[in-house]
């Protein structure tokens, strides 16, 4: 049943030599690894407005300047990474150029943080997606949570399936994304020019500062609010590492192809984000988190409106409401956020399974399933953004509080890897040209490390008391966590590895072996002569007797049956019989710590599963139960019902167990190597 | 945990020899066995003149002689089981009666009857007995399914810690419902005689009949109808049989004690039910099962107002509302009731002991549990009673329905039995004397058989389409399991017999070994050396590699190793272990038949439950898989993390394995005796 909806679902499975990478394009690169940052397009402009607009009407025309500056960070953040693309081409990413060049504590955080940041890029992404939804299809206004969690659930059969040929895929919605983008852009600056810009449907509307912002963007309370702005803006950068860990798939030469990749995202990324935010003041766009207590029309509250993202106002006011390219923009926007959330569906279990084999994560993380996917990695991820989903309500404007800051820990500490990595380089005798490069990079770094430890100071500070609290302490219990993990594998490492063979090939002095049986029937009798043939120092039987009746009872069958073995009787008085053997094999290894000590259960197995039912399941218990003590070896010797059918005097031809007074012959073990 | 709230719950166990009889004097024995029969007084006559209020005023009035004819019956089996207390005083009852003179069938399709109402007599009584509660105390009214699953569950909980101190517990509560009910009877007969006696809370309204039966009782609908109330009164009898179970328990002459208490017992509750109806008729009780149709006050509905049962009626008119009176002969009766559902609670599980000794039900039922009692029994009982109270409401009408019938095919067919028991009596020689007691013994069980066979013939005609039906079917599907159980027992004990103890002494002639293993770390070494030490004929390493990685890893491994065992590496392109292990073992099984096969498994145990996250848990699946085959012999050789944390270069005092080049000595079996 579960097996065939498995396959049903996730497909056959494939061999471990159908593994392999496809190399990349630059055309194809693009958009694989685009979505992710193009698509923070879709939200990080509505953040700012919307923190802006906490300061009234005036404050929110600011809002150009603030993507000005979040503009400003992205290009040296690109620049910074064209640097690492270089530098470190085996796509290891910020963990080992971290790991490398500050020590693996360092990268373990870098990890931490990133591991974070993944869980929130789907919760974010696969929200807003829910969000543009919504703002296509007006009735399923409300279900933005089930929409989102149903998102993760088929981002998730997806990527057990495998995305080998999500090339493609990828491709077409990012470029059709991209250009109908642009599209919008360019018909909107032409309307903007000619005068014939349309209305967006919130351009009617007064925005009513709060309180506490009545004067606007003034005083330390305004630099605050201004600030808060360019942090939520600066969701803008996230995903532009991701080509640092792609290097490997680009086409060669890579790491120019990759550097030229990451150009291109960031020119498109900045243009996109700027343009949306001039039409968004042009044609009167308002974005705010409360509608019923921030806009009034005509001195009077409009009441809970809904409020459309910006891109989908933007649309509305450039090709009118319910025109065809309105429709276009919108679905494709919520697509490609939801191509973003898979990103992280590439990245996180990538990362993890990487820790997994440095032994930070639980080994299963590095195993591949059915498909070569890290399944167990897709697994964990999903289930950690559903529960944010769940618990954030799938509000982007709340989950966004948590954002960024991870990325920008990794941005930061990747930076400094980065100096530290040309300071080592610049040790090394070189030639003039080389030097004056690692120089001119080492520069470069620099000027990243300052501005995204600036950024990550802003960030921290703005909105630490929102949510970003949260993320620090998710961080630090993903981080100690790691750090158990690998203790108890190294520690478990030093204890398995076998120094001296020779020591370790010895066998056991002396073998003690117990038959543990309840009566001397067929399958007691087969368990009695597989511990004979297994030649044990001594060997014994050993019967659980709750009452004189039954002493009485095995006693008969022992003097009957006539087998060369000494029967021990343990009495039962409680009746309970998995404890009095648990007890006496316990005490029989501690008395005697120099004997090897083998246990054989006869096992009763039967031929459907409702039979099971009706015995007593004696053997389970006893597996369940010995199995736990250390120094005892434990032998099932399984009897099936119904094996012993055949005709009356007709030896079953599979049995092995046909006449033999002696134990079978020796181990001939095998001398001529 | 679990242990720690079952000790809290159910006490600490009990040593078996702890079992045996405290045997009753009359004094005890009658409240011990009089609840069940003497608590149906608190439903029968209420079944009784609600059956009767369909046909109206007029028909109400005839509930005196429906309970005559029940107390007739009630005399005629009181007489009936008189002889079978003195016939069979074993206690086997009438399973044992019917097993013995009409054959097993018959037995088991008795004990099947019995076995379902003994659930429907819990199921009866504890609803009851909840009504009888929220007529005490009226808040709980709607919450009667609650009370009475918290009365099955608190029964259960009792009866798991054992009744042996339970002769006063009962006596008490049962004299007192005995002599309240008296003072009851007498003091209402008192006013009667004075014409004191008030009038009871629905002597008010008047009765609607059904339109079927506007007429009254008259033609072929009013004899059915008294019929169904006679069978719904038949409920008095049921309980009777229960001292023909118990002879054992009395004390010398059991026999003439028993017989002396079964008569008493008729008497009393034939006396209890006949004063109750002439009460209620005096007092102008009224109970319907539908009062908003069914009762008017002025010729107008009286809507859908709570009704208390005929007792709780009768002590407000003879004691008056809210009197300590009213209130003690309530919540007496709904004491004696849940008493009485402890009777099956006592019957069920030592019926169902019998018959799992007889291999008609699962073994497990026939185990008494930590405090001696049927534990099996008592969870299975409670579960289905459970079951029956939840799909019924706790609605008493509706269960009726379903009861009685069980109780009367075990009353006939035990009449039966005891007609054909003196039969054979009479057929060998013997005195005059004992002749014509026989006699005069198989008369009185003729009577006996002919007048249950007609009730059962009513019962069944009357109740089948309001629910007899489905107690039928229960009967028929117990009695089918029964016999499909005891088949299958049949069969498996005659597979187990050994018939040729010295064939079953023979040891297996080849014995080939597997170890498997992932690396050649400790664990691996262990399990090596265990399987050298059996000295198998052939043995071999197996394990499976995923890629050339793991292959290259565990040659180099085995290579250093020097082990003189040949290595066998399977592939597993598809990464699943256990399948291909499986697979492998299956296939090795197949094609050397002659051949015992064992396979050795190393066991890496950790010390903390969380630490098994952390590993892949490969033995733990292999255990699950291999353990289904037939024929292979599983060996699991234990490693716990941590036992080799000794002082470098000193032994470990507790290691078996200290260097040994040969295999241990061959095995001295005892010839000595």
């Amino acid at each position: 049943m579960f097996t065939h909806a498995k396959r049903v679902l996730i497909g056959r499975p494939m061999r471990s030599d159908a593994a392999g990478h496809q190399l990349l394009s630059k055309r194809v690169a693009l958009p694989v690894f685009a979505s992710d940052a193009l698509s923070s397009v879709a939200y990080a402009p509505d953040e700012i407005l919307l923190t802006l607009a906490l300061a009234g009407s005036l404050a929110a025309l600011q809002s150009f300047w603030v993507g000005v500056a979040v503009s400003a960070v992205l290009a040296v953040v690109v620049l910074s990474y064209r640097q690492t693309v270089h530098a470190y081409p085996s796509g290891g990413g910020d963990y080992e150029v971290v790991t490398t060049n500050l020590g693996p504590t360092w990268g373990l955080l870098v990890a931490s943080a990133l591991l974070v940041d993944y869980v929130l890029t789907v919760a974010v992404s696969v929200s807003s997606g829910a969000h543009y939804l919504t703002t296509a299809v007006p009735w399923l206004d409300g279900h933005e949570v089930v929409i989102a969690v149903t998102l993760v659930a088929v981002l998730t059969v997806l990527n057990l399936r495998g995305t080998k040929e999500a090339g493609l895929a990828f491709a077409i919605p990012t470029y059709v994304y991209m250009l109908s983008i642009a599209l919008m852009v360019v018909v909107g600056f032409v309307k903007m020019a000619t005068g014939t810009l349309g209305a967006a449907p919130t351009a009617q509307y007064d925005l009513v500062p709060e309180a506490t912002h009545a004067e606007g963007l003034v005083g330390l309370g305004g630099a605050f609010l201004l600030m808060r702005a360019f942090s939520s803006g600066c969701a803008a950068l996230t995903g532009v590492e991701a080509i640092s860990n792609g290097v490997p798939v680009f086409r060669r030469p890579k790491s120019r192809n990759a550097a030229t990749t990451l150009g291109l995202l960031g020119s498109i990324a900045a243009a996109m984000m700027l343009s949306i935010l001039v039409l968004a003041r042009a044609s009167g766009v308002k974005v705010v988190e409360n509608p019923a207590t921030q806009l009034v029309l005509n001195g009077k509250s409009v009441g809970d409106i809904d409020m459309d993202p910006a891109i989908g106002q933007i649309a509305k006011a450039v090709f009118g409401d319910g025109s065809v390219l309105f429709y276009l923009v919108t679905v494709v926007t919520g697509l490609i956020l939801v191509l973003a959330a898979n990103t992280a569906f590439n990245g996180f279990p990538t990362l993890a399974s990487v820790l997994s084999h440095d032994s930070f994560l639980p080994r299963q993380l590095h195993e591949r399933g059915d498909r070569l996917s890290y399944s167990n990695g897709i697994l964990a991820l999903a289930v950690a953004a559903g529960v944010l989903i769940v618990a954030f309500d799938a509000e982007v404007t709340r989950l966004i509080q948590l954002y960024v800051v991870g990325v920008f820990v990794s941005f930061t500490l990747s930076q400094l890897g980065m100096i530290r990595h040309w300071n080592r380089r610049l040790r090394t005798p070189q030639s003039g040209d080389e030097r004056s490069a690692a120089l001119r990079s080492r520069a470069v770094n620099v000027v990243g490390f300052m501005a995204t430890a600036l950024v990550l100071g802003v960030v921290l500070v703005t909105k630490f008391s929102h949510g970003a609290w949260i993320t620090l302490l998710l961080m630090a219990l993903v981080f100690v966590v790691q750090k158990l993990i690998r203790s108890h594998y190294d520690a478990t490492a030093v204890q398995l590895r076998v120094e001296d063979w020779s020591a370790k090939r010895a066998l056991p002095t002396r073998v003690r072996a117990l038959v543990l049986v309840s009566g001397l029937s067929k399958p007691a009798m087969r368990a009695v002569a597989t511990a004979r043939a297994a030649s044990p120092s001594s060997l014994e039987l050993v019967s659980v007797v709750r009452d004189s009746s039954e002493e009485e009872r095995i006693r008969t069958a022992w003097e009957a049956s006539g087998l060369p073995l000494p029967l021990t009787l343990v009495s039962s008085p409680y009746r309970d019989v998995t404890g009095v053997v648990t007890q006496y094999v316990r005490d029989l290894r501690r008395s005697n710590p120099g004997e090897m000590l083998v246990v054989y259960v006869p096992e009763f197995l039967v031929r459907h599963w409702w039979e099971n039912g009706l015995h007593n399941g004696t053997a389970a218990a006893l597996r369940r139960s010995l199995v736990r003590i250390p120094g005892v070896v434990l032998t099932f010797v399984p009897w099936m019902l119904g094996e012993d059918d055949v005709v009356e005097g007709r030896q079953l031809v599979n049995d092995p167990f046909r006449p033999a007074l002696q134990a079978p012959p020796r181990v001939k073990e095998d001398e001529s190597r």
